[in-house]
């Protein structure tokens, strides 16, 4: 993919000190000097923690991209905004037998199947389309028990219409935002609606407020602590 | 179209007095004793207004409707969202060699070209598309100067970004929400996420707030009653 991210920061635990931080690439160019302070921030023994907004990848496909751009990085070291929802419902002990419906990029799918649960939609909704005639009743699943909603470039009315009807048909049901940047960079040149974009969208159709698990909420910094 | 509404309503002119208002129809079918009670309200001399917060359809639009229920009502008497955000760029004299990028439906592009302005976007922009590639340069037209966003059944990541730049890089343009409805009939059984869902898009990516023309705003009595 294409898709580009300069969100993407270096964070030493200092915590609860404010933590030093850096922006690491811009679409697929490297920072200047960034190879070299990772290196020296190693040397001194730091621990580097690699956070992002972005959803879109899992830790396991922004890995790929340090290594594509020379750089290693494990994926204990990465915590993406995708990979905060599925801890966020693991912490919370959301139950392994509901589903979760994603508005969202594949990192947001991957990372909860790794957290053991059950994602639907995203990715595979993209294409979905409404036929709005009369005596039409747009059905969904009962079983999902959250809604995540991150950055999409296919929002459309299906999913929209299909995450609305979960949060506020079903009992219960959890409403997470993986984060509410109005914008993104999606390409180097220019910034992109974000994925405060549609957490609002969702927000404005179902009257209610999401779980913020990106940054700024706390809820990253919280559980990095406790890791 | 086979889309439906059941906010139509008839309103009579005793404003300020909080006018007497009733549904017409819901769906395809009329509401119980809708004919008669017309006929006694027009038997009296009373004005009739019908108002609808869906921006859809235009007047003339709404009007076939009332005649495939078999109830004679002119354009005249129909007050729409579309016609209200039309009207808002007249009364403010917004300049006719600006253009208007339009969030939603043929209606809201059909009442803007009748009161002389160019609507682009709109249905057009719906099966449109964006690669999100580096060096991707999404570009829009610098002399839009007011985007319109009512509820949109197609809506997408082309036009959210659309908007979104319009707004927030042609100087002063003007962002109008045809209403912030959180859900709309567009269909007998259910309920769908409305012009709130579209239009709370575009503020959580400009974070900017618009002017609201329809129900509940003061706009669209306010004009009423000019007229």
């Amino acid at each position: 993919m294409g898709v580009t991210c300069n969100y993407l920061e270096v964070t030493t635990t200092t915590y609860p000190i404010p933590p030093e931080r850096g922006v690491i690439w811009k679409g697929d160019t490297l920072i200047d000097g960034v190879p070299q302070t990772l290196e020296m921030l190693r040397s001194k023994g730091k621990k580097l923690v690699f956070v992002t907004n972005n959803s879109m990848k899992s830790r396991k496909q922004y890995a790929h991209k340090f290594q594509s751009l020379g750089i290693q990085v494990t994926e204990e070291e990465i915590f993406s905004s995708s990979f905060a929802a599925a801890m966020y419902l693991k912490v919370n002990e959301f139950p392994p037998e509901k589903k979760v419906y994603v508005i969202g990029g594949e990192g947001i799918i991957e990372e909860l199947k790794l957290a053991g649960f059950t994602g639907i939609g995203g990715p595979e909704d993209g294409k979905k389309t409404v036929q709005l005639k009369a005596n039409t009743l747009f059905e969904h699943d009962k079983s999902v028990g959250a809604v995540v909603v991150g950055i999409d470039q296919y929002i459309n009315y299906y999913k929209l219409q299909y995450g609305t009807l979960c949060i506020r048909e079903n009992p219960g049901c959890i409403f997470i935002a993986t984060n509410r940047d109005a914008t993104g960079n999606m390409t180097d040149l220019q910034e992109w609606p974000g994925a405060g974009c549609m957490v609002a969208a969702i927000c404005g159709s179902t009257q209610k407020e999401p779980i913020v698990v990106g940054k700024p909420s706390t809820f990253l910094m919280d559980f990095l602590q406790k890791k």
